[in-house]
């Protein structure tokens, strides 16, 4: 027999002629497809809850058929852009379909923010449209002052002349069979969202509809939503577009549930009589639940999957919520990522760990989602993959059809984000022997003292063991002989009595390195940003100027 | 406050400006894709039980990468059919990851055909390789004797200077660390699978990188796949690709099960065994299950999700089997959706009904799958959609992203089957108000028989050859155990000796495929319109009623 093929084929064309994109087999991407599909396949099932609201799938897809059909009869076209400034309510579910299709661009706003901050975006995004919640009108009012051509402005639960045009008013008006048209081309913006930087103007970073949609599947395969899943809005809907699980859920046919405000007892009371199977938050929402007084605690049947991104879930909390019936996943991601990017996914050898083992492991960020192209960890000097033996300290960067197009208007942005075929978070992290990375320190607070890097996350995390201690964060401090030092500042336990600074030296000295120790320990109250994030830059400050 | 936007941004082209695609951004859509992720993400989880073999995700994608470098370093490239001609065994999983790694085109054999039938697919798609399990090198080898110009053959599992190269040969040699290209556009065709059409030639359907993906997650969230699920392969990996399954469990990050041979007591070994949570199959594997003789069960404590296409699983099937611990899932699809389409996903209201009434809904081929776009329901004559009110009859039509790119060399039927911006099923349903679809009749005279479409009008025409036929009309015949069996009327020449039904059935045999093969034969004349026309309803009608 012959070893080797006989001549390719006479025609190399043979598998793309008459074989072109048809209507039949070609639809550009996009989320408002996923509501479409839910509406006709399952038009019965409860879509959203809302206090005593049910909104069916059906009621959904035409209440956003009514509203796109509204806002395109008040002039909105394809790439306007219709911003938003609302709490978890199902008004923000309902934007987050209705204005793709009409190819605009939705731009959620971050209630948290000070005015001048939403003003900023309101004028750098060019919006047409502003609805506002009416529990934040009196902040919308504040940064629409500031305006020179402020938006036309749909006020949701708010009465009178001056509110705006009313929301519901606009989906009475809307047409219920509305034939949405869609992006031309699935490439096209879907979303703007800026993201507070620690310095200068909020960058806005831009969704494409093609990306959503995958990251929208890829979130549902990943997390295990399903036709049956329950899904507890305890992460803002702002933030890069609630991790896309307004349309994650919708794919996979789940039910979500609102919540406006996060609070223990309501967040439990939902859990329970709506069996809640899944949720999402920062660190602070898990310390809520996990610490939550006995009377506020509400058994529940179910296994609650909860993902937790921003920074790890400590052992207390996965213990304390693993015996409440939660299970937690550990992951991350940035605005520039559509939210989640990588998930800390059980590893085969888990199994083997004892309790405490297993909690240090679910502490990584992990691995990619399935719809992220790859993950990497590179050397900041040469760029090239540091190798995956856990200790190897380098960049983490990622590659996929769910990172962001860019920038809005700010090319030199997103040339330095999106450079040489990977987005570049600024993250450091070791890369694993098991292909999982986990985050050292964010790349400015890495502090290099005497030739050697300590990763000034590590310092706190033996700080926060202190019983006496609430809240940490080690910046690097100029020193003339080492070049830089740690230096620790401590936000104290309510009604713990403070220990000395050499108490705390001490208790560094007994747990890492002696070069990792910090020289400096400072007590009071730590400056954090309008989301809690910890203004390390202010510290850095600090701990210049201290004698 | 005015109630009309401000004007429309004097920047139209602020959205995409500096937001272009790039290589951070933007991959082509591939399955070759999934797998990379799989094994960067948990390498040490076993993607493939094959008996006590057990392959990891880490050794999977490095056969792949080895296969496809072999290949490659053969003269395989971009669009260069590789055939196989295997049973549901681990390198029909490889080669479904190896190939689209080199952006040439993998075209699946069905085992069951006849060698003309493999040689006709052979030319037609112009095969440069196949590759052959020992257990079908027969067939092989009589397909092969009638090319003039034969592919390279490959072989799995057998020895010997004429059975071609060495399977692992080739991996040996390969290189796993091969940087694999894959396809230019997404859109480029990636699998080719050959469908017994109602007249003349197969037809050869083609899939795209980018349909197929798209179908491989759009399984996982619809039949709920994730990480934890444990696949068994019921179903033939040559149809339709495995409907898309080989993918899917590897963008979950499921284990597959292989299963050479269909057999009850087997099935039950690997579900209890493995912890088997999903499986798919015709009415007949199911069948084979519910009636499996009490030796060969096996008691399991999980939940099996069983997806059943080709026929609607009977009341008594889906009873025996939910008190069993599977779960029934009637879907339908054709080779030319890469399997599922729609899916008779639970609808609220199954909850109110009785069991009985449940299993009629269930019986239903449901809803749209996550990744369709959708489905509808025209009438015939007009091409309108009919109401949804459970009793007008039309034809099921489909549109999508997995929906096939059209026919191989084939543009006469490509045009019929994706004309007007659907792809005309043929088949002829009700639509209800539900959503969901129900089959009425098959408009082509398809008989699906244990899964397997049989043209009737081919074995009509078989039939015609025989010296004592005049009339020949085929006809499906309900069957509890196949969904269906072809039925055959015949009507004599006049002065002809009748043969018997075991001629005719001898006689067909020796031309073509067993399954093929009517099971009963009925003589006499048969009954035509006044034009001549055989009006097969009412011959439908006779075959139910036979004894």
């Amino acid at each position: 027999m012959p070893d080797t093929p006989p001549p390719a084929s006479a025609d190399p064309h043979r598998f793309e002629a008459g074989l072109e994109k048809r209507a039949a087999n070609y639809v550009p991407l996009t989320p408002a497809s996923l509501l479409a599909r839910a509406a006709a396949a399952f038009g019965a099932r409860v879509a959203v809850i809302d206090g005593e609201r049910r909104i069916t799938y059906a009621a959904l897809h035409e209440r956003c058929l009514r509203l796109a059909s509204a806002l395109a009869g008040r002039g909105i076209r394809r790439l306007d852009t219709v911003a938003i400034l609302a709490s978890n309510i199902p008004e923000m579910v309902e934007a987050h379909f209705a204005v793709p299709m009409l190819g605009a661009v939705l731009n959620p706003l971050n209630t948290r923010l000070d005015p001048a901050t939403i003003a900023f975006s309101l004028r750098h995004g060019d919006a047409r449209v502003l609805i506002v919640e009416a529990a934040h009108a009196a902040l919308a009012a504040r940064a629409l002052a500031e305006l020179e051509q402020p938006p036309l402005v749909v006020s949701i639960g708010q009465a009178g002349q001056d509110a705006g045009v009313p929301y519901e008013a606009l989906i009475e008006g809307g047409d219920p069979a509305y034939a949405w048209k869609g992006p031309e081309d699935e490439w096209q913006s879907l979303c703007l969202l800026y993201t507070s930087g620690t310095t200068g103007d909020p960058k806005g970073a831009v969704y494409s509809h093609r990306g959503a949609y995958l990251q929208a599947l890829g979130n549902a395969v990943t997390f295990g939503l399903s036709g049956e899943s329950v899904y507890l809005w305890t992460l803002p809907m702002f933030h890069c577009s609630g991790w896309s699980y307004p349309w994650a859920c919708v794919a996979a046919g789940a039910t979500q549930v609102c919540l406006r405000k996060v609070e223990p007892a309501e967040i439990f009371r939902l859990i329970a009589e709506h069996g809640v199977t899944h949720l999402c938050g920062a660190p602070i929402v898990l310390s809520m639940i996990a610490h939550a007084p006995a009377h506020e605690r509400r058994d529940f049947p179910q296994v609650v999957r909860c993902a937790v991104g921003g920074a790890a879930p400590s052992s207390t909390i996965i213990r304390t919520m693993e015996e409440m019936g939660f299970r937690i996943t550990h992951l991350y991601g940035a605005t520039e990522s559509y939210g989640p990017a990588t998930a800390c996914l059980a590893q085969p050898d888990w199994q083997d760990l004892s309790d405490e083992a297993r909690y240090q492991r679910m502490a990584r960020q992990g691995v990619a989602l399935a719809t992220l192209e790859a993950v990497t960890v590179t050397d900041p000097e040469t760029g090239e993959p540091v190798p995956r033996d856990g200790s190897r300290i380098g960049e983490i960067r990622l590659r996929g059809n769910t990172i962001m197009k860019g920038y809005l208007g700010n090319p030199g942005a997103t040339g330095r984000a999106l450079a040489d075929g990977w987005y570049a978070t600024g993250d450091l992290a070791v890369w694993h022997p098991d292909g999982s990375v986990e985050i050292k320190d964010r790349s400015k607070d890495i502090i290099i003292s005497g030739g050697e890097n300590i990763s000034s996350l590590e310092v706190e995390e033996v700080l926060m063991r202190h019983p006496a201690v609430m809240l940490a964060a080690v910046v690097a401090r100029p020193d003339e002989t080492w070049g830089e030092t740690p230096c620790a500042f401590l936000e104290a336990k309510p009604d713990a009595t403070l220990p000395s600074a050499d108490e705390v030296i001490a208790f560094c000295r007994e747990r890492m390195a002696r070069f990792k120790v910090p020289k400096r320990v400072v007590f009071g109250p730590l400056p954090k940003t309008s989301t809690g994030k910890i203004q390390k830059f202010v510290l850095r400050e600090l701990a210049r100027e201290l004698g």
